[in-house]
């Protein structure tokens, strides 16, 4: 018999071999053969699968959490998580990101605490509320994205008579699978109660190529707010450079920025990828695979996408997850604009970084 | 009432309320205030717990299964993995960390493959195995580490009358978490029947401070066998240098290396730290913890370790975990030589890593 | 006879010594004792000195150029250079830094070429001329900073009908002590005559925190243009936070930005270091020097500035140069901006920097 | 006229322009059109030029110096350095690189100093002195190379009663352009009269591929000597690694390492890229040229160098210098061993870095 031939895998009905099993499990131990396959399969088999949650669904619920559910101490925020049904039982979107609709009331405020995972927030509609980090107050709008990098402290409020809902994304489920979860509260009362229009930190570090030479070390990105009108312009001045002739855009009709840590460059949340694409009318993507998964919101415009074998129909506020692997396609009925969020830059930092664009034929 | 009395867990028996539930649940939703705690913990609260497999347990099963069970295609090692008994129905030392003792009969061969996890082999006695790397025939013997980087062709073969077994690390359940496995079986024939004392990677980069200038680039380590008879020298040396007066040592008593990547300087692997120990006679450790996990292998000598609130009398081939955050301290009875790897890497790379260590009044 | 007492100088009228001087001087040999204070000081003996060029010297001149000399092939630009009087014999602003007015008349172009020396404009007063980097048109207007990174092709031309005059700043000393320069001629006609208010460059790279996806690999800052709205925004709300209790400036009354690749966070050219400083009328500051030479341009207002042991009256578009481990203190008269640059990254990057600031008693 | 047929060099007799030329200088102003063929040469013209200096010449004149001259505070070595005849008036080897001959004789020391220059000691004969760096004690045998980074106080000490010499290696002329010299005398007594085989560095830094767990951060290489025995062996494990059909060398019978930082992988010195080549006898390398300047020294054997122009017959202790961009090839008379030394590092940390090999035809 050749090696070929032969098989790892032993008779099972084996007496001896029933009992050396027995002795494994008696021992703590588990063999590999039995298992290889599912340990190690050929290409990644993601427990998360394609996912649509969408917002005319996601908002009414938040809504009604906001008459139902107070915010307060131990529960921290009205945040409520899109559950992958490939991950039964784990509040996730994908296997390393966590992603909710947070909702805050008239005049409410959410408590201060910091931990070490890493957050975000991106604002589809609405505004009126500050996030405060370290006591720097950062307005959230229609269209900003504003972080919360790991072992910040930072606390929500509502300053007017609306209500206000938006898009936390979080990487509790790589923190808490690599058991590195640290949290910690913060003082109850508000650090501050300022309503400014833009924060410390984007009038110190918001100039294009500016740094401050007074500047402090520090390991995550010192801007804390993206805002619309910026990623707006940088989208729409990608799209008018190609159609001058450019190569300017990701692909044709495609055009898409990272927000970054203008202190070095790289992704502005250490284990967290932020992008923002818009996709010209009648647009349709080379379908396109990461090792890594990602959620996106629309944010606005219509279109369809494919994930591996589902296809949605799509618009503004809606959320899909995109497993490992699976390819992504999105077809723009109008011009549409969407923000992604993936874990693109754990796979990097550890060498399991591969990505495969589909070439049309 | 203030906010730090109330919380954002609203009464139960609320009827709306178990309809937003049960509204959640259908559009697979999960709230955050009702899980927030088991979500965000105030520091780690790891599922592995500490553990420990003795080697005169481990050996015996090895060699009745190399009795009972083939080797080939499909199962691919003679592998035996160490399962935690806090991570239930999955065959993984730590939470990130996967150990086994691998079982090699005479004359057997294991076949070639392939994947992005990394891995390692650490012999602990025996020797007469060489595993082929990319074509590279390493031998393996007592006190080395040889290491297979992600995606390289490795095979094994033994080319004596006895059996031979040894350790496998590798990083399965992190990949496994990240969705980032990928698996390639390779020729069914030996790349290379030979059996040359030091391989070629050795001849080439095993030399202190030289690095050749025709040097390819790569990513991970050109050097793929550490032998020990450089790891003994080092560590001997650092405990002459100290007992001369020099601060050479981890602690009094505590000489340590790491096995480095030439090319770089940093460790010997992308994403599992790789260390040998060496604890004087009666030396007794700090306790020290760290963000992520780790695996111990007692190499020589006797003690008593600390792990958490565990206590283990641990001999030659005496394995033990560490899971997250619980402290470790070694009680050194006679001179006592470890085997140390951990995720550590990882941690760094991402910025979460914290470490501890408690000082002595 | 102690050795702290010996020399190593020997008695210099013994005839076998004059012998073995000339021998060593017949084989191509330079004792080190006679030389080593000279060769090996204490602190840094620039060659050059402190320096001052007046803009009301300087712009006249160059005017009488415009008005004498063509500018073409082989000579290239009209740039009259700032020559050390510590360094003679060589137009040297610096030990490593060279500086320049260049001075364009109505209508005139300057022709292609590139290098391997790092270049960048800036502009103290007018406007209306174009510099094309590698076919990009880049507006040229007041208080803006223009890069002209290493090999890039470059060509100057102005529209209008009126003259314009900037300075040039380059590392042509430090390339030529290196022998490291190359040079060549571009295309004789013009790469475009396109007059956009913004380059292709700064629509692509110049929003804050925003990098394209679709991001070609380089070198040098992708950014070639920094607009002096930005800087001046910059630099007012450095002041303005200051003033509300933030540490946000170099020191009371002194903010400064550094112009940056948005790319990697660091410098925008990787030789100079290019910054825009903002003196608070009144503002004394506290003497730094460094290793390594600056030049700096008064870009408005009017104080006095001590290099060393000079003092300097300075107003706008004056010039001075600092040379290595030369204490700067600037006293604003008025509210004062001034441009710097210095060769700071050279050292940074070898290992050479050092800093020292005078604290105040 | 076109612009192709104009050029900036305006008629050199108009008495305009005479005046403006005073005017120039009198204002301490240099124009470009007249100098920039000079200053921006096509491809680098470096002053220093291709030389040879031979060890049957130079090691008597050391001797002799031996006899005449003491060693003592001011001059602090004797060192005699090798002068380039294009530079003159400088005791440079190359425009970046000072190399000389130091003698001791029995029983000398020379005294403790440190300096922000790099400097190295390779030996090409001979045996009895340490260097103590920082109270190490090294020691100094035939074919080890030793280092002495920026700022590490340093003394030699023979202590044998047979003289001994060997090479040194600085960056003076490089620190000295760019005016980053800082000098300070060390104690006149030695540091340390230990006499030891292996210096503490060295047992603790010099295993392959192994760092301390307790180490130290530290800027320059930890470990300061590199013995001739890995040399040698590293060497000699390619070429026969090579004749077994690995592509292990840097071209045909062209074997080469390069000494390195075990902390990082890079060059052992910031400033300073340190190797040793081998050739098999008959070989001939391809002429290659690098930006940047280097300095030889025949260690074994014999042979024919090219330098651009030049032809050097060499022997052992032989050195050459190589100007920037010149190409340089070895034909191996017999067997040939060469340590070379360059300034690679400076043009790589710089973005100058150049190099071209030719192709054989």
């Amino acid at each position: 018999m050749t090696q070929a031939e032969q098989t790892t895998r032993p008779v099972e009905d084996d007496p001896d071999l029933t009992r050396l099993y027995r002795d494994f499990a008696d021992a703590g131990l588990t063999p590999l053969w039995t298992q290889r396959e599912g340990l190690m399969p050929a290409s990644p088999q993601p427990s998360g699968v394609p996912a649509l949650w969408r917002w005319s669904t996601l908002y009414p619920l938040a809504a009604e959490a906001g008459r139902l559910v107070p915010v307060g101490r131990g529960g921290e925020r009205r945040a409520i998580a899109l559950a992958n049904p490939g991950i039964p039982g784990q509040p996730y979107a994908t296997a390393t990101l966590w992603a909710a609709i947070q909702y805050l009331g008239p005049r409410e405020t959410a408590p201060a605490h910091r931990h070490t995972q890493t957050a975000f927030r991106f604002v589809v509609e609405g505004e009126g509320v500050w996030t405060n980090v370290d006591g720097d107050a950062v307005a959230m709008r229609r269209g900003d994205l504003l972080l919360t990098p790991g072992w910040h402290f930072h606390e929500h409020h509502n300053t007017t008579d609306t209500p206000m809902a938006w898009i936390d994304g979080l990487d509790i489920p790589l923190v808490d699978q690599l058991d590195a979860g640290f949290f910690e509260f913060g003082p109850d009362q508000l650090a501050t109660t300022a309503t400014p229009d833009r924060s410390y930190n984007e009038r110190i570090w918001g100039h294009p190529g500016l740094v401050p030479v007074a500047r402090p070390e520090r390991a995550s990105s010192p801007l804390m707010a993206y805002r619309w009108e910026h990623t707006d312009a940088a989208l729409r001045e990608q799209l008018a450079c190609a159609a001058e002739g450019h190569d300017a855009t990701v692909e044709p009709g495609h055009a898409a920025v990272r927000f970054s840590n203008p202190l070095t460059g790289r992704d502005a949340l250490s284990t967290i990828r932020t992008e923002m694409h818009r996709f010209a009318a009648g647009t349709v993507t080379a379908p396109t695979r990461h090792v890594g998964s990602s959620v996106w919101q629309v944010f606005s415009g219509s279109g369809t996408v494919s994930v591996g074998e589902s296809r949605y129909e799509v618009g503004t506020g809606d959320l899909f997850a995109v497993p490992s692997w699976a390819p992504v396609s999105v077809r723009a009925g109008s011009a549409l604009d969407a923000f992604r969020f993936s874990d693109e830059p754990v796979y990097e930092a550890l060498g399991l970084a591969r990505t495969q664009t589909e070439v049309a034929r």
